[in-house]
Protein backbone atom coordinates (compact mmCIF):
# COMPACT_ATOMS: atom_id res chain seq x y z
CA UNK A 1 0.00 0.00 0.00
CA UNK A 2 1.24 3.59 -0.96
CA UNK A 3 0.49 6.82 0.82
CA UNK A 4 -2.52 7.66 -0.73
CA UNK A 5 -4.10 3.70 0.63
CA UNK A 6 -3.25 4.34 3.94
CA UNK A 7 -5.20 8.15 3.16
CA UNK A 8 -8.21 7.10 1.59
CA UNK A 9 -8.46 3.91 4.20
CA UNK A 10 -8.95 6.04 7.53
CA UNK A 11 -11.57 8.14 5.07
CA UNK A 12 -13.18 4.89 4.60
CA UNK A 13 -12.97 3.62 8.23
CA UNK A 14 -14.27 6.65 9.80
CA UNK A 15 -18.12 7.89 9.99
CA UNK A 16 -18.27 11.43 9.03
CA UNK A 17 -14.38 11.55 7.93
CA UNK A 18 -13.96 13.42 4.46
CA UNK A 19 -10.33 13.88 4.21
CA UNK A 20 -6.66 12.54 5.53
CA UNK A 21 -3.72 14.50 4.81
CA UNK A 22 -0.14 13.35 5.30
CA UNK A 23 1.76 16.64 5.98
CA UNK A 24 5.18 18.30 6.32
CA UNK A 25 5.71 19.86 9.69
CA UNK A 26 6.52 22.85 7.11
CA UNK A 27 2.74 22.82 6.00
CA UNK A 28 3.60 21.47 2.77
CA UNK A 29 1.05 18.53 1.90
CA UNK A 30 2.74 15.55 0.58
CA UNK A 31 -0.50 13.62 -0.19
CA UNK A 32 -4.37 13.51 0.55
CA UNK A 33 -7.84 11.90 0.06
CA UNK A 34 -10.18 13.78 0.12
CA UNK A 35 -14.21 12.94 -0.58
CA UNK A 36 -15.72 16.59 0.43
CA UNK A 37 -14.37 19.90 1.37
CA UNK A 38 -18.13 20.50 3.35
CA UNK A 39 -18.25 24.02 1.59
CA UNK A 40 -15.05 25.17 3.36
CA UNK A 41 -11.46 25.95 1.91
CA UNK A 42 -10.25 22.58 3.32
CA UNK A 43 -7.19 22.07 2.28
CA UNK A 44 -6.43 25.58 2.77
CA UNK A 45 -7.82 25.22 6.79
CA UNK A 46 -5.31 22.23 6.77
CA UNK A 47 -2.33 24.45 6.54
CA UNK A 48 -3.00 26.33 8.86
CA UNK A 49 -3.83 24.03 11.41
CA UNK A 50 -0.45 22.52 10.45
CA UNK A 51 0.73 26.05 11.78
CA UNK A 52 -0.91 25.07 15.14
CA UNK A 53 0.88 21.74 15.24
CA UNK A 54 4.30 23.33 15.12
CA UNK A 55 3.50 26.11 17.54
CA UNK A 56 2.09 23.17 20.08
CA UNK A 57 5.23 21.41 19.37
CA UNK A 58 7.70 24.26 20.47
CA UNK A 59 5.60 25.06 23.63
CA UNK A 60 5.76 21.18 24.96
CA UNK A 61 9.61 20.57 24.18
CA UNK A 62 10.04 24.51 25.64
CA UNK A 63 8.35 23.29 29.02
CA UNK A 64 10.06 20.07 28.92
CA UNK A 65 6.22 18.30 28.42
CA UNK A 66 7.67 15.97 25.68
CA UNK A 67 6.82 15.38 22.54
CA UNK A 68 3.34 16.50 20.92
CA UNK A 69 1.90 13.51 19.54
CA UNK A 70 -1.55 14.35 18.77
CA UNK A 71 -3.88 17.73 18.51
CA UNK A 72 -7.58 17.76 17.78
CA UNK A 73 -9.34 21.02 16.96
CA UNK A 74 -13.62 20.91 16.92
CA UNK A 75 -15.07 23.62 15.21
CA UNK A 76 -18.61 24.15 14.70
CA UNK A 77 -18.46 23.21 10.97
CA UNK A 78 -15.50 20.28 11.19
CA UNK A 79 -13.55 18.49 13.75
CA UNK A 80 -9.80 17.67 13.10
CA UNK A 81 -7.40 15.30 14.18
CA UNK A 82 -3.53 15.76 13.54
CA UNK A 83 -1.10 12.83 14.71
CA UNK A 84 2.88 13.09 14.72
CA UNK A 85 4.13 10.75 11.97
CA UNK A 86 7.81 10.73 12.65
CA UNK A 87 9.87 14.19 13.33
CA UNK A 88 9.19 15.80 9.54
CA UNK A 89 5.74 14.51 9.15
CA UNK A 90 2.01 14.22 10.37
CA UNK A 91 -0.88 13.43 9.72
CA UNK A 92 -4.59 14.92 10.03
CA UNK A 93 -8.19 13.52 9.71
CA UNK A 94 -11.45 16.32 9.11
CA UNK A 95 -14.36 14.84 9.83
CA UNK A 96 -18.44 16.44 10.04
CA UNK A 97 -19.14 17.47 13.86
CA UNK A 98 -20.47 14.57 14.05
CA UNK A 99 -18.41 12.18 13.01
CA UNK A 100 -16.67 9.15 15.25
CA UNK A 101 -13.36 10.91 17.37
CA UNK A 102 -13.03 7.85 18.69
CA UNK A 103 -12.45 5.93 15.67
CA UNK A 104 -10.55 8.38 13.76
CA UNK A 105 -8.36 8.80 16.97
CA UNK A 106 -7.55 5.10 16.32
CA UNK A 107 -7.45 5.28 13.05
CA UNK A 108 -4.56 7.71 13.17
CA UNK A 109 -2.73 5.71 16.03
CA UNK A 110 -2.61 2.42 13.85
CA UNK A 111 -1.93 4.24 10.44
CA UNK A 112 0.98 6.49 11.50
CA UNK A 113 3.63 3.93 12.26
CA UNK A 114 2.59 2.34 8.36
CA UNK A 115 3.18 5.96 7.04
CA UNK A 116 5.94 6.09 9.09
CA UNK A 117 7.56 2.90 7.56
CA UNK A 118 7.25 4.00 3.85
CA UNK A 119 8.41 7.47 4.42
CA UNK B 1 -20.89 27.16 43.87
CA UNK B 2 -17.89 29.45 42.95
CA UNK B 3 -15.84 29.64 39.78
CA UNK B 4 -12.78 27.42 42.38
CA UNK B 5 -15.59 24.84 43.10
CA UNK B 6 -16.53 24.02 39.83
CA UNK B 7 -12.80 23.57 38.72
CA UNK B 8 -12.13 21.71 41.59
CA UNK B 9 -15.32 19.28 40.91
CA UNK B 10 -13.21 18.91 37.44
CA UNK B 11 -10.55 17.59 38.36
CA UNK B 12 -12.02 15.21 41.46
CA UNK B 13 -14.24 13.68 38.68
CA UNK B 14 -11.84 12.96 35.88
CA UNK B 15 -9.01 9.93 36.31
CA UNK B 16 -5.74 11.15 35.92
CA UNK B 17 -6.57 14.94 36.23
CA UNK B 18 -4.40 17.39 37.96
CA UNK B 19 -5.50 21.17 37.13
CA UNK B 20 -8.44 22.85 35.74
CA UNK B 21 -8.33 26.36 35.00
CA UNK B 22 -10.30 29.29 33.69
CA UNK B 23 -8.46 31.79 31.45
CA UNK B 24 -9.27 34.92 29.39
CA UNK B 25 -8.85 34.52 25.90
CA UNK B 26 -5.96 37.12 26.95
CA UNK B 27 -4.44 33.61 28.22
CA UNK B 28 -4.27 35.69 31.72
CA UNK B 29 -5.34 32.73 34.19
CA UNK B 30 -9.02 33.95 36.65
CA UNK B 31 -8.62 30.78 38.48
CA UNK B 32 -7.04 27.86 38.64
CA UNK B 33 -7.59 24.46 40.70
CA UNK B 34 -4.17 22.32 40.53
CA UNK B 35 -3.38 19.15 42.59
CA UNK B 36 0.24 18.21 41.07
CA UNK B 37 2.23 19.61 38.40
CA UNK B 38 3.84 16.59 37.15
CA UNK B 39 7.18 17.95 37.57
CA UNK B 40 6.43 20.76 34.72
CA UNK B 41 6.02 24.50 34.91
CA UNK B 42 2.35 23.92 34.26
CA UNK B 43 0.83 27.28 34.35
CA UNK B 44 3.17 28.55 31.74
CA UNK B 45 2.30 25.64 29.39
CA UNK B 46 -1.26 26.58 29.80
CA UNK B 47 -0.70 29.92 29.17
CA UNK B 48 1.53 29.12 25.95
CA UNK B 49 -1.33 26.88 24.91
CA UNK B 50 -4.02 29.62 25.40
CA UNK B 51 -2.00 31.29 22.67
CA UNK B 52 -2.94 27.92 20.41
CA UNK B 53 -6.56 28.12 21.31
CA UNK B 54 -6.70 31.95 19.70
CA UNK B 55 -5.02 31.01 16.91
CA UNK B 56 -6.99 28.00 16.48
CA UNK B 57 -10.16 30.52 16.45
CA UNK B 58 -8.74 32.88 14.54
CA UNK B 59 -7.82 30.46 11.88
CA UNK B 60 -11.26 28.41 11.67
CA UNK B 61 -13.18 32.11 11.68
CA UNK B 62 -11.04 33.07 8.78
CA UNK B 63 -11.71 29.81 6.86
CA UNK B 64 -15.45 29.96 7.83
CA UNK B 65 -15.29 27.13 9.96
CA UNK B 66 -17.23 28.74 12.77
CA UNK B 67 -16.20 28.81 16.33
CA UNK B 68 -13.58 26.77 17.97
CA UNK B 69 -15.32 24.89 20.69
CA UNK B 70 -12.88 22.40 21.93
CA UNK B 71 -9.02 22.06 21.09
CA UNK B 72 -7.04 19.02 23.10
CA UNK B 73 -3.51 18.02 23.13
CA UNK B 74 -1.52 14.95 23.87
CA UNK B 75 2.35 15.29 24.59
CA UNK B 76 4.28 12.53 25.84
CA UNK B 77 3.83 13.86 29.16
CA UNK B 78 0.95 15.28 29.23
CA UNK B 79 -2.88 15.53 27.82
CA UNK B 80 -4.45 18.97 28.29
CA UNK B 81 -8.25 19.70 26.61
CA UNK B 82 -9.40 22.78 26.61
CA UNK B 83 -13.55 24.44 25.77
CA UNK B 84 -14.56 27.75 24.95
CA UNK B 85 -17.18 29.11 27.79
CA UNK B 86 -17.87 32.63 26.26
CA UNK B 87 -16.28 34.53 23.64
CA UNK B 88 -13.50 36.01 26.42
CA UNK B 89 -13.23 32.98 28.15
CA UNK B 90 -12.06 29.44 28.00
CA UNK B 91 -11.26 26.34 30.76
CA UNK B 92 -8.40 23.71 30.54
CA UNK B 93 -8.07 20.56 31.89
CA UNK B 94 -4.74 19.09 32.21
CA UNK B 95 -4.47 14.97 32.61
CA UNK B 96 -1.82 12.96 32.97
CA UNK B 97 -1.26 11.33 29.80
CA UNK B 98 -3.12 7.86 31.00
CA UNK B 99 -5.80 10.22 32.24
CA UNK B 100 -9.21 9.64 30.88
CA UNK B 101 -9.52 11.61 27.88
CA UNK B 102 -13.17 10.97 27.19
CA UNK B 103 -14.33 12.07 30.76
CA UNK B 104 -12.52 14.92 30.82
CA UNK B 105 -14.22 16.01 27.49
CA UNK B 106 -17.37 15.14 28.79
CA UNK B 107 -16.83 16.74 32.07
CA UNK B 108 -15.73 20.11 30.36
CA UNK B 109 -18.64 20.26 28.41
CA UNK B 110 -20.85 19.85 30.93
CA UNK B 111 -19.66 22.50 33.44
CA UNK B 112 -18.09 25.18 30.71
CA UNK B 113 -22.07 26.28 30.69
CA UNK B 114 -22.15 26.70 34.51
CA UNK B 115 -18.91 28.85 34.57
CA UNK B 116 -20.22 30.60 31.87
CA UNK B 117 -23.59 31.38 34.19
CA UNK B 118 -20.91 32.88 36.33
CA UNK B 119 -19.16 35.27 34.16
Amino acid sequence: MGFHDHLQDVVRSVDGAVACTLMGMDGIEVDTHLTDELGLDLRALLVEFSTLFRSAKEAAEAHQAGGVAELSIQTERLLTVARVVSPEYFMVAALRPDGNFGKARYMLRVTAPKLAAEL
